[in-house]
């Protein structure tokens, strides 16, 4: 487990400036003073190597790759130098501040290999900048969104032979920022770990797209006003176990997440959510709750408006949908669609709603209905490389 | 760091069925068939024994004692044995979804030694009734809260030295309980960890009783319905750094936190909320918000109402308050104290809030007003040992 290289940053990196999401879209312009740097990289290369996995029927998420990235920070050090090392166990003080009070948070992106053997990222700078939005509300510490990527690359570069040779498969990439702060007051943490670790993952379809099926019950609320529903902090995901399991008791797959007296649709499971149909004045639209602080804005979400605004085809809508709307919607024979986006599944279209006692069916012709299925082609066309696109960036 | 015993569970250990806090008057009776047990407790003792620090103005949860408590659970295999251990970091998958999702939870307690040498705990069960109840809520696996209590004991006796010798010092316990599934899917955990850790602490007031100022604001929401505000799981805390540090940013220690469009108060920092006051109807009465989902069940919450209503002397009503409540009987001169709760501090008086721009003085005669007084002299009394109760557990 030896071998231990500084390896300069390499000159031939595409320049994330030149990607559709730069960098100076976003407010922190100060925080490249402090930040760790991907010229102080310590590469520390794995003597074994694990077997790669079967991606047919993998479970998402339970195998790694052999490396990991590791970057440490105290508040009277500052960024430490990035490593990246053999993945393994990590050592933490048993009152770090991460494992008593949620100080920590994730982001979620993925590694694609093009047929042309070409691997790329997804706007990565929109993971950057969710993280540093996230580390902000946690009392996390700022660091370079650009340095992180530039390392993040470093480490696909290194277990390049994890992203899968199947543009149905992807290598997962899994960034979190823990506070590990030894002490137990509840207090902005003066230690931190941000690490990286990557998942090999096979087609969230591998067993077939059926459509999914959600329970909505304004029992358990997922995020609220000035809470963290808009940070991708872990609170807000294992809060939402014990929901799911009620999900499952109802013979439902996942939950739909309502707000509010007049249940407000804010999320599906672990996605944003998505409504194709033609709206209260006979419009067609495409409809998405909008990034009012309870919902998680996510970059899929972000991508799916973008393209369809830019196709031009229909109304499309960041607004307030309640269950009301759709009830009533699906009375009337306006509902054209409805699905899920995120980074696991792309789109996953909705096939019907449990509430107040009543299934709600939602229009799913063939399993993958169409708009769910050009979004889906587009979107992966990008990430694969088929079609050039500024929101790829390649490794 | 050798020395590994099995020591068999103490027979003259006191029945935890003669405390004030039968574990049978709460629900699990199931959970003691397949939980651990302290009669399998695996002692390895540290060779090496740290200095005690001086607790005068040693800075709370800093400090650790010799030992650990330490508990595997695994899905398949159920709960291990328990361990005692030297203290040290605890080694865990980076995929952990204690670290990801915050599948986490905490308790807080505390170990008093009297003038007559003796150690107690503080009314046990009940942080183990509640530690139960968060770990329902995380969908974290079940266990006998009374074979914990016997395992903490234990702890304590082993690292009996590190109880202060001080009426105005204690040992703090932390039981702490993970999720330590090793991959990213959002579901209920695999593999668990729950571990105990001490840490000595000082009187909350070394540097003197002061009545803290708040910062009231709807800015930020601490819990919710349908959120886990009333369990103790790390997300409510973490999420609450942000607007920890506003509140100092606006001149005030802590936030007083509210909720709903009336402005109901519910808690303090991390304490539970009192107000001592003559109520709408001219009532000598004590306060505080009811337990609806919202509010975290302090130990110290619930020993004050038992005990103010034994003396029965004032109303004591668990109720709805409001800002504009409190900012009328404040014109109106009604308010006698009011003070947080809980187990770090025992009570500690409010002075002043900051609330739409107002400073509202709270009377604080001589710093530490009447009622919380005659309360801190009370629960500390019975803590270490100089009143008889049968809330107190010999250790």
């Amino acid at each position: 487990m030896a071998s231990v290289t500084a390896v300069p940053s390499s000159a031939n990196a595409p320049s994330l400036k030149g990607s559709g999401d730069d960098v100076s879209t976003s407010k922190g312009m100060e925080d490249s003073i402090h930040s760790f740097k991907v010229a102080d990289l310590v590469i520390e290369l794995s003597q074994t190597h694990k077997a790669k996995p079967d991606l047919t029927n993998l479970v998402f998420g339970t195998v790694f790759s052999d490396h990991m990235l590791t970057i440490e920070w105290t508040n009277a050090g500052g960024w430490q130098k990035p490593h990246i090392k053999p993945f393994g166990n990590l050592s933490l003080h048993p009152a770090s501040s991460a494992m008593h009070y949620g100080v920590q948070l994730f982001e979620g992106m993925k590694a694609y290999r093009g047929a042309d053997d070409k691997v790329r990222l997804f706007r990565p700078m929109l993971n950057m900048n969710r993280m540093a939005k996230s580390a902000e509300r946690a009392c996390l510490p700022a660091f370079d969104r650009a340095e992180l990527v530039e390392c993040i690359r470093r480490l696909v570069q290194v277990d390049l032979e994890w992203v899968p040779q199947s543009d149905s498969a992807s290598l997962y990439i899994r960034p979190t920022f823990l506070g590990t702060e030894r002490s137990l007051g509840v207090k902005k943490p003066s230690h931190a770990l941000l690490y990286v670790i990557l998942s090999p993952v096979g087609s969230f379809f591998s067993t077939g797209a059926k459509p999914v099926s959600l329970w909505a019950d304004s029992k358990y609320i997922r995020a609220w006003r000035g809470g963290t529903g808009d940070c991708k902090m872990g609170g807000n995901y294992g809060a939402s176990i014990y929901a799911q399991h009620e999900a499952v008791h109802y013979g439902c797959q996942q939950v739909l997440w309502l707000y509010g007296d007049d249940h407000q649709i804010t999320e599906v499971g672990t996605m944003n959510m998505f409504l194709f149909w033609n709206n209260e004045k006979g419009e067609e639209e495409l409809a998405t709750p909008p990034l009012d602080g309870l919902i998680l804005p996510g970059i899929t979400r972000q991508s799916i408006l973008e393209l369809t605004r830019k196709w031009g085809e229909f109304k499309v809508c960041e607004r307030y949908l309640t269950m009301a709307d759709l009830r009533c919607a699906l009375k009337e024979g306006r509902v054209k669609e409805m699905f899920g986006s995120g980074t696991a599944c792309v789109v996953s279209p909705v096939g019907r709603i449990l509430y107040q006692g009543e299934n709600l069916h939602i229009p799913c012709q063939e399993d993958f209905p169409q708009l769910a299925s050009r979004l889906m082609k587009e979107l992966t066309d990008i990430q694969y490389g088929r079609t050039q696109s500024d929101w790829s960036v390649l490794v």
